[in-house]
């Protein structure tokens, strides 16, 4: 008998790697998709959500429910970053898809997260691409949510590397750092994927070019948004190819082995220059005074990764018809 | 002809490790010590001042003159954090040793750097073996000071690493991390030797029962005070040999082939949980805005050091009678 599959929660700002994150995960059998939740970053929330039931429509899954997230950080003061640059003004690579017919469901992401989570307890893989605030609601509508979560699989965060926004944060936790200290911290079973690790798994020019050769439904769709997230790479980093951030984080969930992790609790700076700054501490080393760190959980951080293996399962995967 | 031997002025918290470094300059013909500035760190600075007296006194030394330095952080506000318990309680391993003869020069720390580096432009390299307070308080007092050094060689930092503080910051940043943002930022050459290279050196058991066995002057001195600085690291990190972190900045001054660099800005952290973290971008990436790096001057980070031939250099010089 095949072990049943992980339920998996994405929480999303679609965004061009989002959209092969969800694809993905629709195409692993591993993993069954019990819901997507949206939040800004890539986007502002109202075209996440938009974005979301269309990729949904795309791949003939509108049986999966969208639940809206945040349009504000978890203190409601910070200035929104969305990525239109990297991803295109409407998420999507500027192709001007026609309007979703769906609609997202009444609940909150966070409420859904929640329900979810007491629902199945322990069954529940949360994976969240985007700004952490919806998780740190779910985590503050209800104590309980992070005992009742199996994981929570969360692309963020740069491990002793510079950052992507600056040269201390990555983007999705720059995009709300009061959130991210509070899910880093709640106590969950939690998987970090940085850019440390993400910036080693590259799709490349030839990579798309065998996407586009093959008839299968995601990746003739994939190969139609890609070409503003390869102009950005070739622009900021002078690459031809792309980052594959979010289908990285994904495969995480799908397959934890792909990766190897340390161990050890991660804190975000909220103030100054290093606002975002992700920093981990894997407690070997004793300091003769309490710290921030101290009493707090630890946390799994990817700090190796097998990047062929995960090309190779994405272009499989993605090329399927 | 063999070259001039480079003026160097160490700006000094002694500390068993200073003590190391300073007798070890007073052994290397690569240079010349033209005098010593107090700071606090270790232990505060009047007995900064007193050790640096009795260091020379030592070492037959007393020609060369000793600028006591600042007792407060640069904004005046900071609590000190004094090292007594990694160093004793007299920063000299608990001997109490007969107080010094001499006394420190009327002028300031800040105002013998100024005038020294003004009077052999382009000659005066400074060795900061503590919190940077001098060498910022002689920036703010002379604009030309950055130009006049020919550089200053610092022990401060944990780049890419934990801090021996706090899983952020190392001791010297966090003594007083405004000074050394300014520090950091001022445009003199600079070469930072932080904890991710100075924990690479390490002084054995064995390389002290070899210090006991020789006769020289400087190697029975510090046998004596080591025992404390040993127990530290006994206790601290579970091992059995100390961190060579100031005779390893020294060395870098006298012979800089001895690590290698990266180079790239660095900015240091002042406020929140990271309080003096310090971070080096390469300025190799680009980013979408200006950040509080990017017209900031680069200074060169070590990242490797030649370990076995620093601890041998060390030793060779130290054992001479």
């Amino acid at each position: 008998m095949a072990a049943e599959p992980k339920k998996i929660i994405i929480d999303t700002d679609p965004g061009i790697d989002d959209a092969m994150a969800i694809f993905l995960a629709l195409r692993s059998p591993e993993v069954e998709v019990i819901g997507l939740t949206t939040i800004y970053g890539n986007v502002y929330t109202t075209l996440a959500t938009r974005n979301a039931l269309h990729l949904l429509e795309v791949a003939g899954r509108t049986d999966i429910p969208v639940a809206e997230g945040s349009h504000v950080t978890i203190t409601k003061g910070t200035k929104l970053r969305i990525a239109d640059f990297v991803h295109g003004a409407d998420g999507l690579g500027n192709q001007n898809f026609d309007p979703p017919k769906g609609k997202p469901i009444e609940q909150s992401a966070a409420a859904f997260l929640v329900e979810q989570a007491k629902l199945h307890p322990g069954k529940v893989t949360v994976v969240a691409l985007g700004p952490l605030t919806n998780i740190a609601l779910a985590i503050e509508l209800d104590p309980e949510f992070c005992k009742n979560v199996r994981q929570i699989v969360l692309l963020g965060g740069a491990f002793s590397v510079n950052g992507n926004v600056n040269p201390a944060s990555e983007a999705n936790i720059f995009g709300d750092p009061e959130a991210a200290d509070i899910v880093f911290t709640c106590g969950a079973d939690i998987l970090a994927v940085g850019i440390n690790v993400t910036h080693q798994v590259v799709l490349t020019d030839a990579d798309r070019n065998k996407l586009m050769q093959s008839n299968g439904k995601f990746a003739q769709y994939l190969c139609k948004i890609l070409e503003v997230y390869f102009s950005y790479h070739q622009e900021a980093y002078s690459m031809r190819g792309v980052y594959l951030h979010d289908p990285t984080a994904l495969l995480a969930a799908v397959n934890p082995s792909l990766l190897t992790y340390t161990e050890g609790a991660v804190r975000v700076q909220t103030t100054g220059i290093t606002r975002g700054l992700t920093l981990l501490y894997n407690k070997q080393k004793r300091f003769g005074e309490v710290t921030e760190w101290t009493d707090k959980p630890t946390v799994k951080v990817a700090v190796t990764v097998d990047a062929p293996t995960v090309v190779k399962l994405l272009m499989e995967r993605l090329m399927e018809s």
